[in-house]
């Protein structure tokens, strides 16, 4: 790359460590700190953050971006050179389009939402969050407006998770979605009584679940001398390099599957994290394609291989060995089918593979006509409740299960749902695409060989970063644009 | 306070959150990053550290403190917002005579240096390190011409870590202690064999005496809910912010004890900062009063609490409970023996109470004698182990238990030494004050009462923060100038 371009990249660097200073003062605060370290931190992330920002749309970057822009005008576009400064130019103008006054309000705003949304989902009455919930959107849609948008406002919410898709892109992909989800629902939870909701008994000490769920998430390639796992109240994944790729994840004594699903689910995003080239780290190209590119990686280990026929049998030894008085009466079929089980549920993260797009369906559906103004927010719990009837064909008993069990919205994340059934679309997608290249698949995963896999992976998406938007990436690695076919396909046939 | 001394607070606490997200970054390096993450790492911290420095010494800083100097003309110079101001000043005009340029040669040589010392102490062979340790020697002697001395270069480096002391002083100090050292260690070892170096056997697994001493550290007074204790390699405190102060430790299962006193002793450290006023948090008088008191409170606590008759009548118990195997034998009389017991030794961080101050002793003397070019680096390893004949009556076989076992030289840390024997001085001397006050202190802790003796130091040393000069804060607390009689006295005693 030319000087120029050498230039912007250290000027970014310096920006990214501090972005991976917040990450790590995050990290801690979600893992290790003592209740007093509150206060403080979130001075220390606020302060940090304004700076990082200040100085990404200072001056001094458009003069770089400038300078590099011009230095390597005769690039060829598909180069690394190019696509880091058409990231960088795209990041730029962006965050150029929101006043720091706005990001300030808007980082004050939910800090506070959070706070209003905490206690209306304890007290189970949404009345006490709509006014934050209102205010929430007047932002967002400001926010919308400044950066523009083809159609509607959703477009620039969701092109901030998702670039390049709009918003009616995400519907039509729903309407191809929702009746045959509604369809495979009723099939395949109607032959099925429904069962208590835990099907174990007995208690899987969380120390072994620790060992247990390392040894899988090291197993399936996730590289511990680069990462490791902590315990969180909500589980996530966090970096401070592509070589220091944290996982987090909660134990639940009563729950074997919990800890291990979540592992898988927090390790994918790891590997795709860890498989960004070297020289990637830490510049505009050392980051997933997009939030549904991630989420792929992380529901393909978690449901394509983690919920398998194939991975059941390896993984059944190393579970019996581990908890042998708690599953004394199971067998490797009773646990593949309770781990399949599709049931209507109220809550969004513990659905299961199918109902969970039809809980995402819902929200996108809310999100974007509240943004329209199609439906106010007084409206919401009817309108939550109604479509939670039509699609699910039940109703939760309170708010608090039903239109506050989310963070989302008190954090200003809107535009952001839709992510989840894209890369639910997307795993499908790439995983019908490795079959076919991949004939024994099947038998590897059953022998505990998870590097061919990993490797497919590493060599169509993970060492690409994000030099391609998602939709060129999976026609790169795929042949076809975005199709719902094979996650109906996958979703209608059940677990193999 | 006024106006402008506020502006001048809100951009040092600006500063400050840098500092401590610093802090935090070093401390996940020590406590839980993974290998890979070291390269990224460095450059994070590099990179926030020349940040801070750089927004330290701006014009802004030099604006702000003249206009707030100017405000406050005329406040009570005893007054929280003079001295915070003297403070500010005082660091400002320190800080902005070290050129930019120099302290990153400084921290680019010591990054090199303590690898070469590492390979070096490894090998047993001085010279690979010599041309380091000349070269740091060069470094600090600039620094010390550039901050300036009132009679040796040796002035500039220990007010660095200890404001207001002379080499004069500390030297006057050595040469009282000095004979008294000697005699006593002749007398307290003279009477017993040399037992064997472990006197424990059995096994005390870490994770009991990880509950143990976090048992112990609350019942001392260390608030859990702003700190936790972790383990590292190196034992060490951090914090960031008076809310959020923790200490790390390390477990040897064959040596209860270790553990134990390092606790206590970094507990010591974290209870000064746990100690400072809240309204100081974060400002230049949110700190310890200087690295000898600092060390006063951790060696209070390990050595003249920790080594007392009525301390280990009161964990007695506890540890025999905790390890009732492996102390099967054992006696609490045999215990306070034991870890009373004065022995030369070759390893500063293993040595008794009394000996530990002739280690000190010997580095001094070298370092003052390197300053003025009296030794030359290359006569180190001759000068050493001369001195450890002549002081503690043995010779180190190699120079890896020898001239080579601190990491100081290679951290560039020359003038930190004395500040270990002034923080015993002060605890001493701070001890004899307390019992002169509190006459059932003895009985206090032996019923496991530690809330008084906190209360003390509380009142007398940790609410003042940094607010007065260690001499004058000594005096306050005391009511007399250092001397080393309390030391000597109370070493001559023995534990008692």
């Amino acid at each position: 790359m030319n000087q120029a371009t050498e230039q912007l990249k250290h000027h970014l660097a310096e920006i990214g460590h501090l972005h991976r200073a917040i990450a790590l003062l995050d990290w801690d605060q979600q893992t290790y700190m003592p209740p007093g370290g509150a206060r403080a931190r979130a001075e220390q992330i606020g302060y940090l953050s304004g700076l990082a920002h200040a100085r990404f749309i200072s001056q001094d970057t458009l003069r770089l971006l400038e300078a590099a822009e011009q230095a390597a005008a005769d690039a060829d576009p598909e180069s690394d050179e190019a696509r880091l400064l058409a990231n960088a130019r795209r990041d730029f103008d962006h965050a150029v389009k929101i006043p720091a006054e706005l990001a300030a309000e808007i980082a004050e705003h939910t800090s506070h939402a959070q706070q209003i949304w905490q206690t209306a989902r304890r007290q189970k009455d949404f009345s006490l969050f709509a006014p934050a919930l209102d205010r929430t959107l007047d932002l967002v849609r400001r926010v919308a407006d400044l950066l523009g948008y083809p159609s509607e406002p959703y477009d620039a919410l969701l092109d901030e998770y998702e670039p390049g898709i709009r918003t009616a892109d995400v519907a039509a992909i729903f309407d191809q979605l929702k009746p045959a989800l509604v369809e495979i629902t009723r099939e395949r939870s109607a032959n099925r009584t429904i069962g208590p909701s835990n099907p174990f008994s007995g208690v899987f000490p969380a120390a072994d679940q620790h060992k247990l769920t390392l040894r899988v998430v090291e197993a399936i390639g996730y590289d511990l001398s680069r990462g490791r796992q902590d315990t969180s109240a909500h589980p996530f994944t966090t970096n401070f390099s592509r070589d220091d790729v944290r996982i987090t994840t909660r134990f639940d004594e009563s729950r074997p599957d919990y800890a291990l699903y979540s592992s898988m689910h927090e390790a994918g995003h790891a590997l795709y994290e860890q498989g960004i080239p070297q020289e990637y780290d830490n510049t505009p190209l050392g980051a997933a394609a997009s939030m549904g590119f991630h989420e792929s990686q992380s529901r393909m280990w978690e449901n394509f291989v983690g919920r398998s026929r194939a991975f059941v049998e390896w993984i059944w030894p190393l579970l019996a060995d581990t908890f042998p008085s708690s599953l004394e009466r199971w067998t490797p079929e009773r646990f593949h089918t309770e781990v399949n089980r599709v049931q209507p549920s109220l809550i969004r993260v513990e659905a299961d593979e199918v109902t969970y797009n039809l809980h995402i369906l819902l929200r996108f559906e809310l999100e974007r006509e509240m943004l329209n103004g199609r439906i106010h927010v007084r409206e919401l719990p009817r309108e939550w409740n109604e479509r939670m009837e039509a699609y699910l064909g039940i109703v939760p008993p309170d708010d608090g299960d039903g239109v506050l069990q989310d963070i989302h919205w008190s954090a200003a994340l809107i535009g952001y749902f839709p992510t989840y059934t894209l890369g639910n679309l997307i795993a499908a997608q790439l995983w019908h695409r490795i079959h076919t290249s991949m004939p024994h698949l099947g038998q590897q995963i059953a022998a505990g060989e998870f590097a061919p896999l990993l490797n497919w992976l590493r060599d169509h998406v993970h060492r690409f970063g994000r030099k391609y938007r998602p939709a060129e990436l999976l026609e790169r690695a795929t042949g076809e644009a975005f199709s719902p076919a094979y996650l109906i396909a996958h979703l209608r046939d059940g677990a193999v």
